[in-house]
């Protein structure tokens, strides 16, 4: 669920455009204007508002706000202004330039949108950067993480409910039989992960867990986890503790990023969420870019998520580690609580 | 250029439909109708006939044609019949169920389609198949063949024409270096061949063959090939030559294939017809895929090309290995010559 809302007495895009255009001219920025019109608009609605400015201004909006615009803020209003399917296209081509283990854009944008949706990404990657997604990202990358990552943001996954219950077993073995052995690299491995649907995943995950995920019970309170939260993650638990082997290693990270991605995006994204706020310096960019690429998708569900795993609510938790303008367009987006 | 034709004066879609109902009904079926009608009507119009059929009849077209005809026949005009994306999936998925070194409809299908009608076919495949082609493909392929297919199968290259000189340059010398090794399933080489741009490809073979080519002038007469037609293989002679190591090597062959079909798929689609004609027994498969895969795209080309290296017309070529209604179907699509 969304967290996006939009006015029910909603202004024609020419009058958003104008109030914009107003918004930017004369002595400083009215920047109070500029997020309660971009922060409360949908896709289509600011897709319009964009096209209606460019034709009667001559200008796009888009580079009009980044003039008036600095820092965090402009980032922010920036990014949620693109189009979804430009904007996972402008995060991933900017994951391609700084590829490093803390960037997990590209992971999000292959696991955790709709097939459709992927593919529309690729296709404004085309028309912007002349040059396809996984070229950048096979040119860019080495050894397993582009046996990984490759794969994932070719992919074009099957999205119906069909499942294949012996394929789901003979694939949990040999997933087993992999992280047994530590190959998380292993070509099988990485087949079954960026090929399969999310359903067949699920059966596949679920049955991994039944099968091989006896001793399990012990495992949570060794990793804090309560065991009312540990019910809820059981069929993705046994895999990503197994993945746990090597705290240290990166692609392990990317590997179980993936996984969470595919099975659980709201459970992912909460980490990052938490990660981002609880450190010494908010990762403004990894809050910038799950509050934008998730407000009109699924937010509500990644707060309550939130919410339950760090008894703060996230707005009040953001409130807390940002400021200014950067500050009042993320709580926008986000949503108030009512806690 | 296409060959296929379509009369100047079209009967609308439900008397087509209506025409195509009389061919099946009473003793017999009217062949010669039903080649007359569905030879020549385009994709579009094809389409439209056969809502229209299953609107007015109950029954999808197909069906009713597979109940009526038989054999090669029945394949040809199946498959014809069928919408491009649709039967780009079929194929692809009849390739992956029986997959042999002589089936090339995968590698076709990935590299001489569009990007965009490449992804129709993964959409098609979705919808028919409940899977996706690169799932299918990853689970039924090993080895080298899995790490050359599958992120062809995935690809969505970018179709301009913009090149980038100096990673022409650097991409030449990588694949020289690894065809050298005799390391054909290099993940270099392999990123290279299955992300890059049509466009950038061509410029990277054009500088492989200036810089790694000097030799070149003594080749053509240990192959074969006259010097005249030599130059017009320029760009691509060099490269294929050098991946002719080992003739045997299977997938050696499939990386020609690659390379032929990326860089002049009507050189690639004339040797497969040739090779399925001038043989003990036609090969009908190979046949009747390329003709009606190619007959609404670039058969006229691949038929020039057929002369030029054969000194026989495409269709006498035909018409000499095959009979009945089945060859009446393909010389309806191929067209005959004025030779």
């Amino acid at each position: 669920m969304a967290t996006l809302t939009v006015p029910a007495a909603l202004p024609d895009a020419a009058e958003d455009a104008e109030q914009l255009h107003k918004a930017f001219a004369g002595w400083g920025t009215n920047e109070n204007l500029i997020i309660t019109i971009l922060a409360h608009r949908n896709a289509a609605q600011r897709k319009l508002i964009r096209e209606v400015y460019t034709s009667t201004y001559g200008e796009d909006l888009l580079k009009a706000l980044d003039k008036e615009l600095s820092s965090d803020f402009e980032r922010a209003v920036h990014l949620f202004a693109l189009d979804p399917a430009e904007r996972d296209a402008y995060l991933a081509n900017e994951a391609t330039k700084k590829f490093s283990s803390s960037n997990w854009a590209l992971i999000e944008i292959a696991c955790t949108r709709s097939s459709e949706d992927l593919f529309q990404a690729r296709r404004a990657y085309h028309s912007l950067y002349k040059k396809s997604i996984e070229e950048d990202v096979a040119h860019h990358t080495t050894g397993d993480y582009r046996k990984l990552l490759v794969p994932l943001v070719s992919s074009y996954r099957y999205e119906g409910p069909e499942i294949n219950t012996s394929l789901a077993k003979s694939e949990a073995k040999i997933l087993h039989e992999k992280i047994s052995h530590k190959a998380y690299a292993d070509e099988e491995l990485i087949r079954i992960i960026a090929t399969r649907s999310k359903a067949q995943l699920g059966a596949t995950l679920n049955h991994y867990n039944n099968e091989y995920g006896n001793a399990i019970t012990k495992v949570p309170e060794t990793f804090g986890i309560a065991l009312a939260v540990f019910n809820s993650y059981r069929i993705l638990l046994k895999m990503i503790l197994d993945l746990k082997a090597d705290p240290k290693d990166d692609y392990l990270k990317l590997l179980r990023a993936t996984i969470k991605c595919l099975t659980c995006p709201e459970k992912y994204f909460e980490k990052v969420l938490r990660l981002a706020i609880n450190r010494l310096g908010t990762d403004e960019g990894a809050l910038t870019r799950v509050v934008t690429t998730r407000a009109e998708v699924d937010l509500q569900r990644i707060k309550e998520e939130y919410y339950r795993r760090n008894s703060v609510p996230l707005d009040r938790a953001i409130a807390k580690d940002t400021h200014g303008d950067y500050e009042k367009m993320l709580l926008e987006l986000v949503g108030r609580s009512d806690a």
